[in-house]
């Protein structure tokens, strides 16, 4: 039940301009990581507990050298998080691996709530007074609409911009850290989307405000991977117990990493990977998988493997990962599809998934089956980062 | 008296992701047109009765396989169509044929109403908790910020992107339903700006939200028509037995197009077409004219024409349609020029438009003169776009 | 005491489409220029008087022909401008040389006050029901967002944009002046950046609604000047008798040259040039100085000015000003460097401050230092912005 095991896909960036921070962090991960090497299935688990980040708006006297995140690791006996008072607090999303059984219980109860929120009503206005700097070095229109639509649906306000790159260009030259203490002065949470692996690692480490990560390149993209757990669990009505496929471009998709890594979190999990021989499944995962008592096979046979899931998580296959072998491409991106057939196979209550956007890799026609549930994935981004706004800017 | 005319400019694109939709308008158009075969000038008339969209925000259940707009026609005696209830409604707006006269008496009232909507009063706050996702595939600064600007005015919000090619771009390669389908997700209205003809109505098919199309290349731009036509009325004070000259190119040109269309549906009305050879107006729109009895003429005569008219609309001649052909390009710019000369043999009363931009189509001494009415015509887009996204989203 | 001089680096833009407002103003200058001529020192000073632009938005009649701005000069006693009731108004903020001391004075006020507003309070809500148009004609996010957060903090709302070149674009073709009639009717506010020397003075001669200068090109960026002087009287605290060393590139960087001609209105003040040769401080500016009674000299030695200043105000090299000589510049970068050496020898009330991005001409170990202002500068920008907005918007 414990949520211990840390698994870096992204390594630490070096050198960074707020050291004491950073090291404050890796000494942490060190003691998450060692207390959980002794009593790995204790019973007991693992709480973070990070000092609100202090926005300080004053600016009255000089600020003090900021050393602003304190970290402790703590015993809790097994009590669900949320009980802790006001204590626990949610400072950055930075990455999927800071979240455990607990976390993503609280953070899901909140996105239940953030779903009967209604125009004009007094819980439509929690983040009024407030303001979001979408800070996109790289366009993801769809990432960013999101987001801006879950901070207005909560009355705050946004600063946008698709241009950020501009900061860094040849022209003008300024580090990330420099950009996060501007924008910082004018906003009071950063959404960030960047090109790097690691940018928002380094954004969060220089900011006073809560950093959320939009995806950094080939890194992370957290709040996808909520949304995903989030939607099998409003889909199917438990995680414990899943049997999900996982189908399409498993090796270099980090939504199916990150969705794999974040059901190893349940009980009694049977994952299916159903790829072409190019985009294997990884062996880090599998590793993982393993080491944490989750069962995986790999198969060949979508037909067979749909009828046993409860969701088929379909992916695109990215040509971009190809270079020059568009054979290998074209092999590759015909070979599992989700069509009618699939469909038919599948059980009444199972559904089928995707992180958008989609080719033909779902033909159209299952748009109109119940069992589609890629739009209405989509729309819990929303509420995923609804929840994730509020719990950044006014705690649990 | 009766709108009984279609005028497609604008053919229904196939295939379209949601069939039983299309169809349904299909057989719509079909019967509305027939109707009125039989009984051309009957004195009663047409009514079109959509169904709201049903703006479903709950996801508390799977959606029902979605047939949401039923379409059925009506005859109705000689009332104003908004005496009849709040039955009548305005679904999306895609084109300028779907507005017949009383619609258009209808959305001029209210666009009356807008322009009395005072800074913070009650009626500049009618919009708040509105989202309104502003997805253009090409830049078009000005109405965007028009379409921006009277939602906010209406205390709504926006959503905006000039980006939205990105969900369409080689890497991506998503279908405009798919964009549509996500976008729907986070708003409660979309203005599209598209560079396909038909693309607007292909997403209000899709949309469970209203959509309003604010251009489709070479297609439609209807709220353009729209002020242009309320433009007329509110300096002239009528828009029965108007005379109207219609100068530049005509050819090419939409919003003439539109225009003249419109300006069919009022009586004793007379259209003067002025272009070089190279631009003239169509052979389609002077034959619908002819058939609805519209006297109309062309001349090469520009005083003479503006000494008769209540209006002179010029416009641009667009070099990007002359191609390699810069000669006949300079040749038809300089032919008719709007300038003090002109002014000085039209009357009192009348007044020059311009859809803008313009470049030397009329002259800048001409803005000085009351009667140079197109930045009154560019603010009143505004109060047509307050007019539309109140209509669209709390109906009359 | 008397703030008389006008410095213009900006040399009017002729032809303009309102001959009129200009000639008034041209007029206003000769009278103010000719009035300090005559008594320098004379205790009294003059006091600029424009009527408030009306924003009219009623359209239910007629424009007049317009003639909105009337210009008078006015002496006036030894009192503090703001005391003069309601009278005094600023109109458009379009270039340093428009603020005398006591304007900046009364502005600084406001600023003062601006820090102080909190989320949620009625002073946040002052600016509700307003709109600004961010009307940018090249990208310069940080400009951009400091404006759009500052009208956001006090209740206002944007209309954003960083394409509006493509108003004037080869396909549109449209003058400055149309697009700034075309905006001013969607907006209560324009905020413009501009490619172009004298654009923001030609907008503002056009609109109907206050205009502010966020950079027009080589030309002014009024709003940069106003901050940094704030930030020195506010780490400083105060600006007469002030030593200030300007570092870096004084021949290209509009800041430096701005704020050594807005020091020259305060008593007792001496400024250092330190720069490399090929970038030095030009001779109008100099000899300015001079004929106000300004002490200053120029150094090589930046540990000795350092060392005697209140403020180090470092710039950046900027490599585009150097062309193809980039042994020039790698020379003319690397020569005054702003670290922790400096840092030693500095007083310990003095600050370091810059307009910023910086590269590498203050090193990242001086952040740490609570005398490195510049983050602190940048954040001003955003009070400094909020207080000009108010002005312009509801006076004083």
């Amino acid at each position: 039940m414990a949520s211990s095991s840390l698994f870096c896909t992204c390594p630490l960036q070096a050198p960074v301009s707020a050291p004491k921070t950073m090291k404050c962090y890796t000494d942490f991960l060190s003691n998450y990581l060692s207390l959980f090497k002794q009593s790995p299935n204790s019973g007991s688990h693992s709480r973070v507990l990070f000092n609100v980040k202090s926005i300080n708006r004053e600016q009255s006297g000089r600020l003090l050298p900021r050393n602003r995140v304190q970290c402790q690791a703590l015993d809790v006996d097994n009590k669900p998080s949320i009980l802790i008072g006001n204590k626990f607090q949610l400072d950055d999303v930075i990455e999927a691996q800071q979240f455990d059984r607990d976390i993503l219980t609280a953070i899901f109860e909140v996105t239940r709530e953030m779903e009967r929120v209604e125009k004009n009503s007094r819980s439509s206005q929690i983040l009024k007074g407030f303001l979001m700097a979408t800070l996109f070095y790289e366009p993801s229109t769809r990432t960013r609409l999101s987001f801006e639509s879950a901070m207005k649906r909560l009355g705050g306000e946004v600063l946008t911009t698709e241009n950020a790159r501009e900061f860094s260009s040849a022209a003008k030259g300024e580090t990330l850290e420099d950009t996060i203490r501007t924008v910082e002065g004018y906003s009071d949470i950063i959404v960030m989307r960047h090109f790097e692996s690691g940018a928002a690692r380094r954004a969060a480490a220089t900011a006073s405000v809560p950093v959320i990560n939009a995806g950094d390149g080939p890194g992370q993209h957290p709040t996808q991977a909520l949304l995903d757990v989030y939607t099998i669990e409003r889909e199917i009505g438990k995680l414990d117990g899943i049997k999900a496929g996982l189908v399409g471009d498993l090796a270099n998709g980090r939504t199916v990493r990150s969705l794999a890594y974040l059901l190893s979190k349940y009980q009694d999990v049977k994952i299916y990977f159903v790829s072409p021989e190019v985009v294997k499944m990884k062996d880090d995962i599998k590793d993982f998988l393993t080491l944490k008592g989750v069962k995986w096979e790999e198969s060949g046979d979508l037909m067979e493997v749909a009828s046993k899931c409860d969701v088929v998580y379909q992916t695109r296959i990215q040509r971009e990962r190809f270079g020059e072998r568009t054979d290998l491409y074209e092999e590759a991106r015909g070979k599992y599809i989700v069509d009618g057939a699939v469909l038919s196979v599948m059980q009444k209550h199972a559904v089928v998934m995707h992180p958008l956007p989609r080719l033909d890799e779902i033909t159209v026609d299952v748009d109109a089956d119940p069992r589609a549930a890629y739009f209405r994935q989509a729309k819990n981004g929303l509420y995923i980062r609804m929840a994730l706004l509020k719990l950044l800017l006014l705690g649990w």
